[in-house]
């Protein structure tokens, strides 16, 4: 299985000026192409930091997406960040710089938005049809904008790289009429019965009343249905009520 | 200055299933307290992937913040991973068990829900007023729930540890009628002569027409006043309309 990991690049998030809307839409977008999203981090505007964390988490994953830091201020320092962990050089790039060119008209292509033209050497670019300035990518890092509404057409644009890949993965939500307490042990057992599935457990409340939802997660849609009748079979047992709320392929 | 980060231990986060509702929350927290929120992670329900990220945050913050994973099910496994990684032993507390004994009553407190009154070595209880079951911190790591109400009441129960011994952080909110571009060069030298206050540009559009919000934020009130007098002077210069939108202590 192929895994992921994404990096905000965001004081706007750190500082609790702005709302994170980007990371739910990735998860879902991963999870579209069964590719296991396993760590986010949420980092400062810091050279030095984007490299670092870049460093670490290319070790440890197949695909990093960033998100945020390509406009055209003194604040934007992804590309040459990622230019750096790289270890390429970066410049204007006549492919870039034509779009902007086409976009803009000469005369309104200052040199602030001449810098969304730099682009590591290497990297391909990533269609950005909202405002035209692109994204790109390079050895496995996808550098996206971090305007939601960009960032996700970015990620429509780049599709047709993980399509056809993996199965989607599977998710089946179990909604019972019980606190998880009653149900841990249960629920314990079978998770060491099923390694590969993800048996998640979590409380809710309505009207007062505690009660837990059951989430199996994996990417063996036999196994999963396999181990959805066992805890059928487990619920009745254990004479609490439930309901099948949810069966998808992420 | 101190600083901090926050461990998100969310499957559900990861799996795009849950929105994280805690961030933003702890982000202005923090801003209240003059602590530097510098890194969050969001990580898998993972003991080994628990303990290495507390290893390598240890290293560069003051305080650590975690969410999720204290309740009383198999994929609970914070309490653990924190004594693991701060080298203590966990076993069940007597003064945690006094809580939740009160709370449940002696004949419905079952081996499950004893699980959240295991406790590390050394750890000090956080409060709970909403669930009852204790958060603790250990070695300048705060373990929350992740149940945004039940997470947001640990961390009233836990003001009288930072409060008083920073001033909270500023921040100067200048909305503009112009484009980022028409602004970059005049935001790069500012952030060049104020190197200790932090100049964001965010770009939004009213109508189809793109502008800017200029955030300065820091620490020293007399520095972010002398910074914004220059900062309308230079938007007065060239001519770009502005209004101050916001001005506040984190």
């Amino acid at each position: 299985m192929k895994t992921a990991a994404f990096i905000i690049i965001g004081n706007e998030i750190l500082s609790g000026r702005t709302q994170d809307k980007n990371l739910n839409y990735l998860a879902q977008y991963l999870g579209d192409f069964g590719i296991d999203f396993i760590e986010a981090r949420i980092i400062q505007d810091n050279q030095d930091t984007i490299i670092k964390t870049i460093h670490e988490l290319k070790k440890t994953v197949d695909y990093i997406f960033t998100s945020g830091g390509i406009g055209p201020t003194h604040d934007d320092i992804t590309a040459d960040s990622v230019a750096a962990a790289c270890g390429v050089s970066i410049d204007m790039r006549d492919d870039a710089v034509k779009i902007l060119t086409d976009y803009y008209g000469q005369e309104h292509l200052n040199p602030a938005r001449l810098r969304m033209a730099r682009i590591p050497d290497g990297a391909i670019l990533i269609d950005n049809p909202v405002t035209k300035a692109p994204g790109f990518y390079l050895d496995n890092i996808f550098v996206l904008a971090g305007i939601p509404r960009v960032q996700q057409a970015m990620l429509e644009s780049i599709t047709h790289l993980f399509s056809g890949q993996h199965a989607p993965i599977q998710t089946i939500c179990v909604r019972t009429q019980s606190p998880e307490s009653f149900l841990a042990d249960m629920m314990g057992q079978l998770q060491n019965d099923y390694p590969d599935i993800n048996i998640g457990s979590y409380p809710y409340s309505v009207g007062g009343i505690y009660a837990t939802r059951i989430v199996l997660r994996g990417h063996d849609m036999q196994k999963m249905n396999q181990l959805y009748e066992i805890l059928c079979e487990k619920l009745h047992e254990l004479s609490v009520s439930f309901v099948l709320e949810e069966q998808k392929s992420a």
